[in-house]
């Protein structure tokens, strides 16, 4: 599972975070429109990170182990559910 | 431009920092990674609806004014460089 | 409208058919998962650009022509949801 | 590996052929650019569930027989790399 990355991942976050209250700021001081929705795309960048390497842990721990013990199956078929929801 | 939406804009946008600090509160509690997963697809699905808003209140008052009075053309290259950025 | 970059977007389609032809070929010579599916990228990303043409032509063309005449609301609405369709 | 969709794989890509010529009679027959535009978004879908059912196939084969004979890392990491081009 993730939590071999977790401090990255929370580090990740709590930027995001940041980031998502910059843009509030933005509108408030009537920033250009073009400016903030480079910001969005910057955070969704970001949010994209977090999501492969969520993707990354699980497929080498939950999805690996129930692999080996001839349990994949169901864990494959969940990974490809997540996937059709991410995928372009 | 976006003043006559930005309440509802900051609205969203407040909505979706909770949602991030959401997530951090998921990693905390060791939650599995499928369910993470899910709360990044729904942040990614409301920082959309926010891009289009904001598309849509500059495309109806930067670029169609710029167009009103002959000046279009850099607003539109504009446009495409941001559409660029935000297509699948 | 896209007539004056019809024949480049005819040119690009005609790549792409030959591209959706070479996958199929791939397929048949057993040819490994990941080299297909970077064809399948590589496809999604011409596409893309054909899009992108396809929507700056209508920008500059029907759109901003009804901008022009006071008749902007209705293709700013049409081109938003062409937008939702095709936005990450 | 994908052997055992071979067939149907095959067949959506000989429609995926046939919608993309059909796009380039749609430009010579002067069709409007915004029904030209759903036509790129339904084959971009298509192309997408080429997508996933080859990363399917791919997971349950040569990922989890790599996974079942301890050599799963490098497999995975390849898969990580191919997801990072399909993520939105």
């Amino acid at each position: 599972m993730y939590q071999q990355n977790r401090d990255d991942l929370l580090i990740r976050l709590r930027r995001i975070e940041g980031q998502v209250r910059g843009i509030q700021k933005m509108l408030e001081d009537d920033r250009y429109c073009v400016d903030i929705l480079a910001q969005i795309s910057s955070i969704k960048a970001a949010l994209g990170k977090v999501e492969l390497s969520l993707i990354e842990s699980h497929t080498r721990g939950c999805v690996a182990d129930a692999i080996r013990t001839d349990q994949g199956d169901e864990k494959i078929e969940e990974l490809m559910q997540v996937l059709k929801a991410h995928l372009k």
